[in-house]
């Protein structure tokens, strides 16, 4: 008995001597496949966007016309990638950083619509390039008006999450601001719908003001060119909204905050608070709370009572002025050039919240006439009419699924698809009632594209890769009711009706005078 | 243009300025739904599996059989959770980082199979307890022999992710051995197939030698007992196997080795290489290494000949010693105790390795009459013969699609169905070859359960919240020759003739002699 104890002990102190910190790095490389790099074909596409992302959101910051040149080149198998912008450039002692060390960032912290908010994606693609080739990053950055560029080697120490510089330099590069960065890793070039082209193609149709230049493995180039020389306006930062704040968030918020008094934590802290909503949610209160309340000082119990008076008190709803919508003109516009359909039409709802964060839902359709053309994503990721002969029904048309075309924050989402919350409400939309054939729990059937983007100060993904959105019931009514709109306004186009007769002959809706339809709410 | 070149600057340092580090646990807050804390009902759920699983983890690898004590109170509308167990204990020093730290433990670093492997999910239980209560995790915990047990109170410091005591003392504890975690969280509570009582029931079927007694929030209390006396084989730690080695790892594995020849390093850094095995690399490596090389000074280029060297060298297949499968026998006898249906069958697979991991599949099935019973999981959790009257067809027969039981390392898998490889393995059996209905693309439809459980050193989970298995290649296809073996038998058995005659009348095959087969490679 007493041995056996001793053992039982000996075991307690064993497992202690086993325990240890395992870093953020060392996680995500046994865990590759939650950051978007568990097959070769995939870890290209990620590791383009990741840096494509980046380099939009440095551009837009600054107010820069965004020009990406992107190169992906073989390498014996290998592929080196290269992006450059025309951004502002990077300080250089945050190079390394931004680089070479996962959970580091300037968005995370704030709350504002931007492409990346975690703080990994880059140095993510970095580190699977370090573990695949075992070559470092290669960074070339310029910040307007010094003579020269910084220019580095990093990588990550992934047992510490901490870059390593292999060399850092001053040197002479021909453009007068920008970043580049340059990384060879192991992957799989392909094209189709989840490749290279397919999302820099979805990039340039929402954001009509970024040219990209693209050089593809093969040496040949295709150029994305802007429609629009105007940026989007700039989306503004904003403090959380109160209903959105837990009780051991609030608690935190109290004890950081550099405001003295309760009444001025309340007005600073948060939006949508002003003197008077917060004297009501003071009074709401009650007991000892007062609005010269020290907020350092106030104990859990009167936390507690804060934030079900919160909860009991009537705050407006989020602020949307923070919130850019890529928007219905330009929304189709960017469907025009691409798609040859015979009827759009897009729709914009006004912003809602999900926990305390605004987001933004708009969505817009694309339909091909029933037995006249249907639309495909060809060989080379561009979408165009399927090849038919004359007089036969258009092929797929009965049993093809549409093509949904989901964005958040401008980023044209790829993967996942099954788990994302735009698809679950383009599934939960009840496409019959609007001519279209539906499948139980399936996407409609018809010769239709779909784009739906969610904006948001913060989009909740399903996982670090960032390829789908978690299906919170707020985001998905307002994609549902986007849909709705759009549903109703094909409906009443006319272009879905008789679509089993219209399969054998030449349809007869065609909206010559207005080739589109937009609807704003 | 002076003036807006100085502008592009001040935005390059304005951006610099913001840029920082972001905690694990920051990130893991915001994105709380990673870790399963999404939903109210999901999060009481959640917290008593990440409490469980850490319990029964600790008890067999101290060989002590586990009885754990599991109690939900409501108090109020939040939740107190309490687990207790009776397992080694923890030394007191590791308690409040164990508790109180995101990516800290003793699984990750080996490759051994483990229901915890990432170090995360108690303390995440604890971080979500005081995100929404404010209130600090209680621990007690007494090692054997010890005359006192440790008592702290531990929340997470979450900018820092680092663990704030609150309290630590000694007291008298009733039990020689074991470790309490009590914590109060928002939740919801809620019976049924996503419940705390399907998680312990399904434990309980995967795990036959622990005993697991439950009280609910109405204070009814169920009791799970073992039926085996003897705990399952203990898993082995494995070195990792060479073809799993990326070229960035193998550099980082030459420079990290005590050893201080590469012929040791071959030999003791990786399993399947004996010294026959390692000469052939080396020779095969060529250029200028041998098995004196230094490991340590092995240059890039070297290690990338290396690389190649194992690729192109014959190696035995993954050591599967290390993995302990439930067990055919023990699959049946789970399901026969909770399940009433007519005719079951179980196979176990080869192990098989993936990125050099191995794991092994096993998967069992239980079979009701087509018009005799149908199994649903009732509103207490548990499944059962569907009530019916005589003379009717079954309900639900032929639009039910079959109940599918999910493990990995001995852990139900009660969330993210459709992502998860088992599911995707069973959707791609082809069923109807076995008799069974199924739509294109869907769950077979029959009254039918199955079971597969996923052993690994290293299980790719589809996200932190350990819900789902990533459908690498190899893992589905063994799933899918596991579900084939099972079809086979139950094909010959007979029971899925003339599903639809027997829809409507006694059914024809039953098998008396022998209640159950299992089939073994």
């Amino acid at each position: 008995m007493v041995a056996r104890r001793a053992q039982l002990a000996d075991v307690a102190v064993d497992m202690a001597a086993r325990q240890r910190d395992i870093s953020v790095s060392e996680f995500f490389v046994k865990n590759r496949h939650l950051l978007g790099f568990d097959t070769p074909v995939k870890a290209l596409v990620t590791a383009v966007k990741e840096a494509v992302d980046n380099a939009l959101d440095a551009c837009e910051e600054a107010g820069i016309l965004p020009e990406i040149h992107v190169q992906v080149i073989d390498r014996y198998g290998k592929y080196r990638i290269v992006v450059e912008d025309n951004g502002p450039g990077i300080v250089e002692t945050q190079i390394a950083k931004i680089f070479g060390k996962l959970l580091y960032g300037s968005k995370f912290h704030k709350l504002s619509q931007s492409r990346g908010q975690q703080g990994m994606g880059i140095s993510a693609a970095g580190m699977y390039a370090q573990l695949t080739v075992a070559k470092p990053l290669h960074i070339i950055s310029r910040i307007a008006g010094e003579p020269l560029a910084s220019e580095l080697l990093v990588s990550i120490d992934v047992a510490k999450n901490r870059p390593d510089i292999h060399r850092k330099k001053r040197m002479q590069w021909d453009k007068p601001h920008g970043t580049r960065v340059e990384m060879e890793m192991e992957g799989h070039y392909q094209k189709g719908p989840h490749s290279i082209e397919a999302y820099l193609q979805q990039t340039a149709i929402a954001n009509p003001h970024v040219t990209i230049v693209y050089q593809d493995p093969g040496g040949a180039g295709t150029r994305f060119e802007r429609s629009v020389a105007a940026l989007p306006a700039q989306p503004t930062e904003i403090k959380p909204h109160p209903y959105g704040i837990e009780l051991g968030r609030l608690i935190q918020m109290l004890s950081d905050t550099p405001k003295r008094t309760l009444l001025q934590f309340l007005i600073h802290e948060f939006s949508c608070v002003g003197k008077e909503t917060a004297l009501k949610i003071i009074a709401q209160a009650g007991g000892r709370l007062s609005e010269r309340s020290y907020p350092k000082h106030i104990a859990r119990a009167q936390a507690v009572a804060l934030h079900n008076a919160i909860k009991h008190t009537r705050v407006r709803a989020p602020r949307t002025d923070c919130l850019v919508p890529i928007g219905t003109e330009q929304l189709l516009e960017g469907l025009r050039k691409e798609l040859k359909a015979e009827f759009f039409t897009a729709t914009l709802r006004p912003a809602a919240s999900y926990r305390g964060n605004p987001f933004q839902v708009e969505a817009g359709i694309a339909y091909g006439h029933a037995g006249d053309s249907d639309i495909e994503v060809g060989p080379d990721g561009h979408m165009h009419k399927k090849a038919q002969q004359s007089g036969e029904p258009a092929p797929g048309l009965k049993n093809e699924a549409v093509r949904l075309l989901r964005f958040a924050n401008r980023v044209p989402l790829l993967y996942q698809q099954a788990s994302c919350a735009i698809t679950k409400g383009v599934i939960q939309t009840n496409w019959r009632g609007y001519g279209i054939q539906q499948a139980k729990g399936a996407l409609p059937t018809a010769p239709m594209a779909i784009i739906v983007h969610v904006a948001s100060v913060w989009v909740p993904y399903t996982s670090e890769s960032k390829e789908a959105i978690e299906p919170y019931p707020e985001i998905l009514k307002e994609i549902k009711l986007a849909l709705q709109q759009c549903g109703r306004e094909l409906a009443s186009s006319g272009c879905t009706r008789n679509m089993t007769a219209a399969a054998t002959s030449k349809p007869s809706c065609r909206i010559s005078a207005s080739p589109y339809r937009t609807s704003f709410r």
